[in-house]
């Protein structure tokens, strides 16, 4: 009989930000195919079950994404309860349609289990709605980031541009190109920016303005950062100020 | 001694898309404040708790915002654990700054626990990533609803009309409107379109183009609805493509 594979989202990293139903296959599952940002904690759930990481691991390639798919469709064969564990929402930026496509190809019945995206556990975590009567009623999540194969436009800066909010994600290590794109296209540079390491796990956050957007970026460490920029923020920014004299990040209260 | 105010997401409302946080706090929760759209499944983990709804009801006022500051503060104040819980993610057009501007004006403790947005649960639902190599980097979340004192600008419509992907809450009755604004600034009209109902808890899906936006939002029933545009829609577009001269809506598989 053919297993089910389960696309889960992990949240954002604070295992009880994963949802009781994503906990509850965890523990049922035989195999758990997981990305390198997943906790220990969360896969810690996963008690009866085989763990592969296979994530991108630093200086490292990533994991093959057909290998991936071989992997999930070979384990669902033999009968397995497999889930593919991703870092926040399989959905958003997470590649999930290639092995949705793979998997629906081999006629392997999939379900989806959504996450708590990161730019949600940010705007938590710094206190500000990423909407906002009089200052925002659009949210715009893009990256710079391009894989191979992606589309290679820059579209994503349109885009950032055009919405009140903007959050991007795998931001940090082209911060300087993000913060020249907006204000070419238009962007105040003094437009509050905010970056948030980590979120839910107590990283650090460091506030500015767009101009300063590099600079701000360089405040963060090794964790996964996201960059949000929109006048809602202006608040979070002063509070959240990083001292370019000193060698500190501001960490949250 | 004062009492904290969680401001909890309560997902898209299938009970087991609660995160594990949110499950703990609703069960120690003395008094929980929330939005007609949580459901009764997820109510009910409140077992100690007294409960009010101060959601919007069908043809009648929502509570006035300062009346649901007002109570907040008092519960607080009295020491109680107060859960005010939303529907989706507190922090995307769930009008939470207001409630935090109020708290935090009052000196309550305040944690934010974030929820599972309603759009995520759509993804999965129609099994649709909203990112995708070489279609989408961009994806976009707005609204054409207008509460009192929103901006009343039209960037809204830049934003969706420029984000690879875009998701537009609250915006069923208001589907011909949405259609207009987005051709007019240059969308294609055979963008293809799915309407997701009530999603995470079985509602209708109904799929098309934006040409035809509104006849695909007249598929839908009283659930809280989500219309997704963009081109990585067309398989599911295709898949629940509904029938004109029929007077059903396809249900999803």
């Amino acid at each position: 009989m053919t297993g089910t594979v389960y696309l889960v989202g992990a949240g954002p990293g604070a295992a009880d930000l994963l949802t009781l139903r994503a906990a509850r296959l965890l523990g049922q599952a035989d195999l758990i195919l997981h990305d390198a940002l997943v906790s220990d904690e969360v896969l810690a759930l996963g008690i009866r079950a085989r763990k592969l990481n296979v994530g991108k691991r630093a200086n490292r390639p990533s994991t093959d994404q057909s290998f991936i798919n071989r992997l999930l469709v070979r384990a669902a064969h033999r009968g397995k309860v497999v889930v593919r564990l991703k870092g926040g929402d399989p959905m958003l930026f997470g590649r999930a349609q290639e092995e949705l496509d793979a998997l629906n190809a081999a006629g392997i019945p999939v379900e989806i289990v959504p996450g708590i995206s990161a730019g949600f556990a940010a705007a938590a975590e710094i206190a500000q709605s990423l909407t906002q009567r009089r200052l925002s009623r659009s949210v715009v999540f893009v990256t710079p980031a391009v894989a191979r194969g992606d589309k290679t436009d820059d579209g994503w800066v349109d885009a950032a541009a055009a919405a009140d909010t903007a959050v991007v994600y795998m931001g940090k290590a082209e911060a300087a190109r993000v913060r020249d794109a907006l204000i070419a296209r238009g962007l105040p540079a003094g437009r509050p920016a905010v970056l948030v390491e980590s979120a839910s796990r107590g990283g650090p956050v460091a506030g500015g303005t767009l101009g300063a957007l590099a600079d701000i970026a360089a405040q963060a460490g090794e964790g996964p950062a996201l960059l949000l920029i929109g006048e809602i923020f202006a608040e979070a920014a002063a509070r959240h100020a990083f001292d370019a004299n000193r060698d500190v990040t501001v960490r949250r209260a």
